[in-house]
């Protein structure tokens, strides 16, 4: 059990991620905060605000431990361990989100794909099958799927994260524009792309 | 010319505005920010800060008048101008944003599309054509298009920015997993899908 992040913070893990992923991949050994904060445009006193909250501690006049930096985070992320999902919804965004390619790298693995369309049921996207939704519970159950990704219209969106929830993910991936309602032990996040498009309006509008 | 607010503001914002178009369209005249807490489960203190940081201004006891309330916010989005948008990749993702039925309604007109794909160019996807990527520019030029959305493999993100960029947009959206580079005059948004993942895997893992 450890510390719970705030989504402020939790943008920000992913990045440093990344950016850690490419410098051990590259052999460096050994990271400064103040050569991070270039790379990724953050400045060094977040930095290492948030790597010390991370619990991680860096040599002063050297810097971080580049490995051991990125395996920490790799935790706090939950990606030593690997996490079967199910997409609902096998429209162009569905489709999208299976052919991923960075998810499985990470340990995300798109396991099951459902659908109600008859021309879909059956067929396999990038090596998974569309199952009928209403074989839905079944098939969750018997994969032990982890989290249940929403990509339906939005009349459909609380139906299929009941459905998903009666068959026991325990977290929701919703990209239908509505509100969902779900548990409170259930794990929610929105994917809401409104969101990205307004900030850009938003600067577009008064600069 | 407006304040711009930070990105944790702008993140709110559109929810404000979602749940203040529900209400006008349903005939509320008055909202007060305890109401309007409970809706977004964000807490009133937050909701007051931010309307007062808008320009807004509630009557004590009373509330906030839902109509100037969501123009107001409609001014900071920049929702009062139609911006013209392309998107560049028509797989599944660029597929998916060029049917998005949210979009045109908010005032996000997708005007052009591009690709290098034969089979595509000349298309139409939801009433709009498919151009050779080849002719970006002038297409770009003569639509006078605001944002271009990238929406190509990673390797080839960087070169369509660019192009973008040559032919005269002012915004980038980029839906491709990878850092582009865009001068400071242009307004980027990174559409990172991997962030809103490791948020729900970081609490499962952790709870």
């Amino acid at each position: 059990m450890q510390k719970i992040f705030s989504r402020a913070t939790l943008d920000r893990i992913p990045l440093y991620y990344r950016a850690l992923k490419v410098l051990n991949d590259s052999g460096e050994k050994i990271i400064s905060s103040s050569k991070l904060a270039k790379i990724l445009e953050i400045t060094p006193e977040q930095i290492r605000k948030d790597f010390s909250d991370f619990g991680q501690f860096g040599i002063k006049g050297v810097g971080y431990n580049v490995d051991k930096l990125k395996r920490g985070i790799e935790k706090i992320l939950g990606l030593q361990y690997k996490w079967k999902m199910a997409i609902v919804g096998v429209g162009h965004l569905g489709t999208a989100l299976a052919n991923d390619k960075i998810f499985p790298l990470q340990g995300f693995q798109v396991s099951a794909l459902f659908d109600i369309d008859e021309n879909l049921i059956g067929k396999k996207i990038n090596g998974v099958k569309v199952y009928d939704f209403a074989k839905l519970d079944a098939v969750i159950r018997r994969k032990i799927i982890d989290i249940g990704i929403i990509t339906v219209p939005d009349t459909q969106a609380q139906i299929v994260a009941d459905a998903l929830i009666g068959a026991g993910v325990k977290g929701i991936w919703n990209f239908a524009p509505t509100k969902i309602s779900v548990p409170p032990e259930i794990h929610l996040v929105n994917e809401d792309l409104f969101i990205g498009l307004t900030t850009l309006s938003h600067h577009l509008a008064n600069e």
